[in-house]
């Protein structure tokens, strides 16, 4: 691979402040009252922020779903079993699950990533194969990688996303697949935030309060077996992350190379992000989050990362299924901003009734 | 009109058990944790019931934009001048307004009615004109319309509905515009919540507490003057409601009787629903909320009409805005009922790791 993850990270730049300027200045000229789009109004302004430009439009959209398999099922953390990730990667290049039926709704392609599934998957014209091990190591008795696998993951989320951007997607949302990767997600989590396991881990596809303290118990042996270092993204994902987890970092941070929109999903969507924040903070302009997922340690990421979730549907699904879902609240933001008429073009009478020109005819 | 509003009425048919209880089965089948796609899971069941199959699909969209002015005006309950209820519907089908770049984009016909515009307006293609008056009396001396002319009004939109129906709509959103209609909505919802005029009455396009305050009295002198009957549907829009509400109103029954769902937008739209609740219960089962909107009467209005709404983004646009973003939410949950495949057919492990068939191949 021809670049390195600092020139990429170097390569990021904060969102557009003049063009935020100026877009805020658009949304009080256009014909409704002020702040009455509310949440839209913000993120289009965000997306003016991010493309660089008052009318931003939505091009193309794309939702990279990248699996892979963690060693810490051998612990009894999971309601499925691990034979699942694999074939739920089939299930999506056959278009069954939930993201492959809402990405083919709202015009989004599927990326689906095998980061390092516990199986031999086929070859398929679909399936982006970057496979950095065959599932992790148990993270609640030694690292879950190598530094060199950790490094080697965000890098190819990286290259990942910057392909996406180059075939034209603007929006890209962040899905993953990996049965156990609520309990990494959960160490994750606590390692950033300072939360508790307890504070941060649900239920998953878990089942019973038994099987969730089970759960946290295994979490807080993770993270002292491990002892991740906070201030170092890698540190934390080669211990007790992921290799999809990674990979997703790594999407973010090659989207926001690119000047374009990442939209987070769930729980384990947004405990990447917590690994790209680590690495470049400045990544944080460039997200977007789709819903505030049932899964408890969720919120506590949001919050973490300063973000306000655009939907609250009680989805826990994971696979990106709620930010392709919020994909066309995002359009709907930017359209408004970009092609609503002002109160000058539409002839519309301001607050205060002042006269304007006249109506433009139909 | 060859229908009668009492055929109309009898004609509405609850929503279809069997059909519900049939999706609820096969959303347990569905390659996903039960319950993780959350409030999705929930509308594709309402859907089923609606359109009287456990796999729906929704094919037209349609948003019904009802306008009209409000004699009430006259007492300065507003903080723009009645000539933009004319210069919006102008805005409307030239394509300028939020609603109507929101509708191109999900593609929505929109469907744009002169419920009773205190202006003339030109003939247009896409202007349905069914003139109840112009601009109603000012509910704070007397009556809003007499009760021939609500009835007229609740007709029209059934009418409308009807025929958005038989044009192809299975989602019809029910969307508004008028100076001085967040007044009406506040005493209508008033009259049928028992709330008090200080709790149903928001901002509206209003500024300051002062302009707060002296709106809520007109609602509260309105309610004093005119005595309306929440026994009666049709007492309370005669007396405090307004052309393009009864409209809506007739609309939700409309679509009900065609087995239609109808999105309800905001604090307007939802106001017409308890007309249309209280001229028919059963129509209820027919009502999908859109959003919850930042104008206060709006969540008093949901809670009695026991609709949780899909979106929460402090929006106060109306226009149907909200109810248009919200339905590729709704188009979602439908696929994801209808489109996704089942454990069986996946070959996807179940929660308890039984084997199932073999995997189709991609």
């Amino acid at each position: 691979m021809a670049l390195t993850l600092a020139e990429v990270i170097a390569s990021i730049q904060p969102a557009d402040a003049g063009a935020m300027r100026r877009a805020l200045s658009r949304q009080r000229n256009l014909t409704k009252p002020p702040g009455s789009l509310g949440r839209l109004e913000d993120v289009s302004v965000q997306l003016a922020g991010i493309f660089g430009t008052e009318r931003p439009t939505i091009g193309g959209k794309a939702v990279i779903v990248a699996a892979a398999d963690h060693g810490v099922v051998a612990q009894g953390v999971t309601g499925y079993p691990q034979e699942v990730t694999a074939q739920m990667v089939l299930n999506f290049l056959s278009g069954g699950a939930a993201v492959s039926v809402m990405a083919g709704r709202v015009g989004a392609r599927q990326i689906i990533v095998d980061a390092g599934v516990a199986a031999d998957l086929p070859e398929h014209p679909g399936l982006r194969s970057v496979r950095i091990g065959r599932g992790t190591a148990d993270i609640s008795v030694g690292p879950a990688m190598s530094r060199e696998q950790a490094e080697q993951s965000v890098l190819a989320g990286v290259e990942i996303a910057i392909e996406a951007a180059e075939s034209g997607a603007d929006l890209i949302a962040a899905g993953e697949m990996g049965i156990g990767n609520t309990t990494a997600s959960s160490a994750i989590t606590a390692a950033f935030t300072g939360a508790s396991p307890e504070e941060t881990t649900g239920a998953g596809t878990g089942r019973n309060a038994e099987e969730l303290a089970h759960k946290a118990a295994v979490v807080r042996r993770a993270l002292e077996v491990n002892s991740p270092d906070a201030s170092d993204g890698m540190d934390v994902l080669s211990k007790v992350g992921g290799y999809e987890i990674g990979v997703l970092a790594g999407v973010a941070l090659g989207a926001a190379s690119m000047r374009r929109a990442l939209i987070v999903d769930g729980f384990i969507s947004g405990a990447a992000m917590l690994i790209a924040q680590a690495l470049c903070p400045t990544v944080r302009d460039y997200l977007i989050a789709s819903h505030r997922s049932a899964e408890k340690g969720h919120s506590i990421v949001l919050s973490h990362l300063k973000l306000l979730p655009l939907l609250e549907l009680d989805m826990r699904l994971g696979e990106g299924s709620g930010a392709v879902l919020a994909m066309p609240v995002i359009e709907a933001a930017a359209a408004c901003l970009s092609d609503m008429a002002t109160f000058g073009e539409a002839g519309v009478s301001d607050r205060d009734g002042n006269e304007v020109e006249a109506p433009i005819g139909p």
